[in-house]
């Protein structure tokens, strides 16, 4: 059961000019479902893409680098292909070949170089990509291109998610207004490893390739790079971020990238948000925000040491007031200069821990009640400086080890 | 359910001269049990300590510290005092008081000196230790303490241990033939949270203080610190190592300190893997061996990002054999220059995957049957240089979902 998410209104999810999509049951892993995704992109897009930094990058995302880098400024992407059942991760050399000839044969049909086809995968670890089944299912992909299809996107990349995760929003630039629509897949890394997140946002502004990368980094780094399910680092996590220019408007100034970033984060941050309210098993949704740190660092750091403990998430799926269970965490993140007792521990607005001990005022019961909610802040003031950092991350329930345990059928 | 783990014969801990044990049952949280410990110590012992590394560090570890600083040739420690139900931690300056009452209560009763008195807590945290009881049930431990009653102070240590965990060895030095007795309670961080390991072994050699500490480190470096549960870092976390010298046998040739530093790491070794059997909802015991590196710290870092993985721990408990989580595993571990394409992987003698990729001889059903055991080995080879690392862990089950969420009561 997500956490306070539906699916979106297919009619919110604004088209994006120079954009088209078209999706296609290809028989991937499972018959009868969507299961493959193709992104057209009219000439002149740029492209940025932030990847998974674990070292066994997929196949796919080893291509996504090898083709971004060898495009110049003449030969833009023009398409992006992305499916799921198979990450084409752990595959070796054949994997790369796996997906050189799906980015191949989509060039066929699409009238460009394999250069300009950037590969997508999400699905089991350590199997063969079924390249003929997925070359296959090009041509309904293709014949199915449109430009208000986001929804079907998103339903098309979903893996584990239980729900499809998208956003839209419009913004004014100096010289009109374009749109910003985004579709994700989640965390969830089941049965049998679905260990991928994926997400694409496009835009018909026009941005030139090298502010559009800064403009993908920082969306990244304030959403995607923010939220925790288990910990686990994907092989194939991709974030895209696509600028058709098709609106004819071009983000020029200063205050238009500024602008434009902005609305490229927030979607990026309520995608990423989405991909924890739908983690696996989770029943609760929580922000940890650290504060009063030397450096966004070792805010960070600690903030992410409290949303990776299997103590303290199994004592949020309880709604047990276990604090003593987050200054443990506090304490062994690694800060080493850390004075505990500067440090206070707030659940929401209340105040549990004043100077590294329990509040004199703090009462359990007070505790149990907001941890009770679905959901709620964990709030960490360090005492110590002016920077601050904030994670999104999700309760340890039954329902985790039940989903990763299951075994693959 | 502990793994392929019963309760020690008492009869086959060897007492160790210089050192008597008592225990009684304090009442500190629940009535009826045993509860507290009291180690007495002969004059003239050496004592080395090796503590957590959390910032919270609980009172009686600030107090440790404290003391074996404080304490000079002449002044050696006379007594341990170890209370379950109570860990004394995030608990301010009361804590520190509270813990020095205590020392100052043992100290009273034996002729010695507060600073002669170390303490040892384990049990919830943030929460007053009960002075009172713990001073009331002092007498009651002197009037018990023998030195065959290594098995009562075991049992006296539990908290969420389900089995008292002791090991006992004799070693021959070049003068004579000394024993080596210790106690550990486990990793069980439960309701309320247990969060705390404690090790304790002693030996009637004599060993000057220097030799001792570095004997206590290396143990340390190759057991307690070799075990994960679920990665949590514990705010009470101590090994002790007592040397009473009352064999009169002195370990002083490098020999005899090699000899004697073997049998102390056996026994280290022995009870961290009987901490890790008895781990919270353990089911399976797992050897993760990580060589072929080019340091032990990298090697190191990979045992442990693959130990620590709660996607990889499902599939520990699941017998599932989904290896790409390991080597999701492997390749986020921080070794920034690691070349997946050269790794091996190998369930106990099995090969699973080689060069990165799924080898072409391996059968998921093999993978199946080894998994099913209640012990194996996951055996990583980097295949870059002579390094190697071990480390141990369990896998996750919904009983430590179960253990970990049940609230206080």
């Amino acid at each position: 059961m997500p956490v306070n998410l539906t699916a979106p209104d297919p009619r919110s999810l604004n088209p994006v000019r120079g954009v088209m999509l078209g999706v296609a049951a290809a028989s991937i892993r499972k018959p009868g479902r969507s299961d493959l995704l193709v992104m057209r992109v009219d000439p002149g897009a740029s492209v940025a893409g932030v990847f998974t930094r674990n070292r066994l990058a997929a196949a796919p995302v080893v291509l996504c680098r090898e083709h971004l880098a060898a495009l110049d400024g003449r030969n833009s992407v023009r398409a992006l292909v992305v499916n799921t059942g198979n990450a084409n991760a752990g595959t070796g050399a054949d994997g790369i070949a796996a997906a050189r000839a799906v980015c191949r044969a989509l060039a066929q049909r699409l009238d460009c170089t394999e250069t300009q086809v950037l590969p997508f995968s999400t699905g089991v670890i350590m199997e063969p990509l079924p390249v003929e089944r997925i070359v296959a299912g090009l041509p309904a992909c293709i014949g199915d291109l449109r430009g208000d299809n986001w929804f079907a996107a998103a339903q098309a990349i979903m893996t584990t998610d239980t729900l499809p995760k998208a956003a839209s929003t419009r913004v004014r630039l100096a010289r009109g207004e374009v749109s910003v629509t985004g579709i994700a897949k989640g965390a969830g890394m089941i049965h049998p490893d679905m260990a991928t997140m994926l997400g694409f946002v496009a835009t018909d502004a026009a941005v030139p390739r090298e502010a559009l990368l800064q403009m993908a980094r920082a969306a990244a780094d304030r959403s995607f790079h923010r939220i925790t399910v288990d910990g686990d680092t994907s092989t194939n996590d991709s974030f895209m971020l696509v600028a058709s220019g098709a609106s004819g408007i071009a983000a020029e100034t200063d205050a238009d990238l500024r602008e434009l970033g902005a609305a490229v984060t927030r979607i990026a941050v309520a995608l990423a948000q989405a991909i924890v309210r739908d983690g696996e098993g989770a029943t609760k949704f929580v922000t940890v925000q650290v504060e009063g740190g030397t450096s966004e660092a070792e805010c960070s750091r600690i903030a992410f040491a409290i949303a990776h403990s299997p103590l303290v998430k199994t004592a949020f799926f309880a709604s047990d007031p276990n604090l003593g269970r987050i200054l443990a965490a506090i304490g062994y993140a690694g800060v080493d200069d850390l004075d505990m007792g500067k440090v206070d521990l707030r659940l929401d607005d209340l105040l549990v821990a004043r100077g590294g001990g329990r509040s004199p005022d703090y009462r359990e019961a007070d505790g149990r009640r907001v941890m009770g909610q679905s959901e709620f802040t964990v709030r960490v003031a360090l005492n110590r400086g002016a920077a601050s950092a904030t994670v999104w991350t999700c309760d340890l329930s039954h329902d985790y080890v039940t989903i990763n345990a299951e075994y693959r059928t």
